[in-house]
């Protein structure tokens, strides 16, 4: 079966703003589900800010494999109970690719437990994107890396905690360095955050960035993304693994369930 | 100077549970206080839920190098905007130890974004707490590691990010595991978790227990905890390090403040 | 295609030791590469000590995906060459799991650059594997982990370097714990370290054994196991991403090699 | 007492090549032992390759808090057993700061268990160092970074294992990235990559250069650096901490040594 791919779009540079209309006209997140749609192990469909439950009812999470995310202007306007949902999935294992300026959504800053903030400049420089661990699933079929010719600039210091592996670093052409692919797993979750796509750029369009994406989207995927394996709580001492005698004093009763 | 540390504590159950106001009658927190104040290198003082801010004012946070947190019973009633106030100031690089049921406090959960569930058993079995990073400083002076003879269980799966090093590792009679010694950074905090104390057994007078906790506020201290050095925001075209020409459309007007 | 597996064993114990070859009539490499060959993604093959060239030339190793290295009683048989030739495998992409004794192996300390010593005891007693990262490819049907009646305790310290991740922990019956899943990446190749598996017990005969050995084969496969992608060497001036102009003192002549 | 530093140099192109002599004319080893030692935490000599042992006998190693280890021209004259004498050393708790063309050193390749190889151009480019990890001891004191003005370009991909964490990283004027300030820790051993200081330029004898090796010096060591509390090899069944009765077939007789 194909991996269930979700991109989300905040949806609104693309209505308001006629540079980046232009570039995207059916918005940001279509252009990234299409370019998904090309490999048949990936069936990728959108959501947006603007419809009910920003598109992302439980029940779709619940089918959901792999949610992508990007949002830049009103990151406040996302509900917070749904980041919570969106969360608990990634948690359970749903694959979780964050995007550009989806640094600062609630979303990652929820799951990195850090500001997320960085330097930026809009001068449409020259981004090199070099990759630094050719072995990595993310990184196939890259060489070295690439190029795009006008991005946005984002800055080191990059404000989240170490990543398990550093996939891309960004070369500016203004001077600034940024660690641009970073793997990090929250609970069952594997986490992608990847740095290119300012809006006012045809960022997306561009084939590297779509391999990348297919290859992200790939990567993040775990079969076992409805993970209910794991025990949390009281084992009671007749179930302990091992046999063991209760012995000293206890704060809770027989079958209490802990504090949270 | 002495590395300045609060050892904060819930203060409940010495209060209202017989058992644990025998073992500890002046306050979990104030036992592990005095234990910090036999070296001369740390100055330790407490703070405690039911104070004015839970003890906690912006002041004396900012003057505070190492946060010490132990809760079990109530983590509900920890102030919000308080813990948003600690988060600040271990990403502005105070440490911050995290002890036992503290697992579960809004703080850690805040800084790793992720669950933080285990298994539990209230029996007063044996934990066999083993060195696995003799190298790290916390582990100095533990030899292969140590025993605790009476303490509550905690299980594996422990539902919290690969930590920057394990180390250490619990065994317990009853036949589980316990990752119980985790490093992590965020921001500039450095961020350690240990696993004992539950608060019905003499954990925090034993020597080991008690040696732990100060390597570890060593470990955590940062000199530089006050960091303003590290610049976010936009860089202007004209102070890009090297000279670019800006090109390409834009979203944003000069000097204009970026979405949050 | 299928995973092209080589099960190589160090084929002593089963040939001298009556235990040894009642268990494992057929080597315990066979018996190793017949649980994966239950997995129709899995093609697995044997190589052992006494072959020529211990069954690893050049050209097989070339076509192998993922190496499985199982050997204790003479290490040191190995030839050095042979070693660097596995070493450059994995470097280049291919898949190394190493068993058990294994961790003394040239080829793990190769690639570890540490002496990758533990405790062991042989008493026969009951290890219990926790599962400590559920949503691991590795640990997927494990539920929270298994048990092993019979097994050689190893304890810690192990003296590797801090891992990718830690998959599985090992409990004791003798008091002690052991990391017993461990990821690496050396170069482009995936490497696991796994516990279990003393000869003289029917360890490898066992569900939940080969259940893992099957997991870790898919997880260490890297599809680009032949990466020549990444350029390494000098980047004379005129071809620089950037232009530049060559400028200061230098050691090296135009196209002159650099040190080694 | 001040941490113990010896600062090894080849001590090769400082006597054969005019360019390099003019720039250090006492050798690269004396200048960044002269700016240690204006710390008076620090207390640096130096050794070289033209010496006895290399400058590094046993009872001298063994007095050494933390190597520094500077080669390019002649790696392979270095002797394989002093390279063994080094890394156990490391193993034991020796902090080990390995400098720019040292990556192909045998001690530096021996502990990571990669090629370490990467991209050059001499080309006296521009070189701007990014701080990626603010809150690290090796980072403090400088802010976001800092530029060299002429430096040998070192290009990704850089081939070693993923870093415990990634402290600088480094924009070329020529295009290129590299991740130029990297931690591993390697038995009880911290170990520093630290790219820049090709010989022909004063990189040396720059103060943020400086400064970053006193930081590095520091946060390298180790006060228990002749590590030997940790206890390998044989648990005999009697000394088992829970105790345990002996079963089923064993390899070993009673106190029979392991096989290595």
């Amino acid at each position: 079966m194909a991996i269930r791919t979700v991109v989300w779009g905040e949806n609104i540079h693309e209505r308001i703003n006629a540079v980046v209309a232009e570039i995207y006209p059916k918005g940001m997140h279509t252009t990234i589900a299409d370019a998904l749609n090309t490999d048949s192990a990936i069936s990728a469909t959108t959501a947006t800010l603007e419809q009910d439950e920003h598109g992302l009812p439980q029940a779709r999470l619940d089918e959901t494999d792999v949610l992508i995310w990007w949002g830049h202007k009103d990151h406040g306007a996302v509900n917070d109970e749904i980041v919570e949902r969106v969360a608990k999935r990634v948690w359970e294992g749903m694959g979780l690719i964050v995007l550009h300026s989806g640094h600062f959504s609630k979303i990652f800053k929820r799951l990195m437990g850090t500001p997320c903030d960085l330097k930026w400049r809009e001068a449409g420089e020259r981004e090199r994107i070099w990759v630094t661990n050719p072995g990595h699933p993310i990184a196939q079929g890259l060489g070295d890396g690439f190029a795009i010719e006008n991005e946005e600039m984002y800055g080191e210091h990059f404000d989240v905690p170490e990543p398990l592996e550093t996939v891309f670093i960004s070369w500016f052409q203004g001077g600034e360095v940024f660690r641009s692919g970073l793997t990090y797993r929250r609970g069952n979750g594997n986490v992608f955050y990847f740095r290119p796509g300012h809006e006012t750029y045809p960022t997306y369009h561009q084939a590297p960035v779509q391999h990348v994406l297919r290859n992200a989207v790939k990567w993040a995927y775990n079969a076992n993304n409805r993970n209910t394996a794991v025990h949390y709580g009281n084992v009671p001492v007749e179930k302990a693994p091992e046999p063991i005698t209760e012995r000293g004093p206890k704060l809770h009763a027989p079958g209490e369930e802990g504090y949270k």
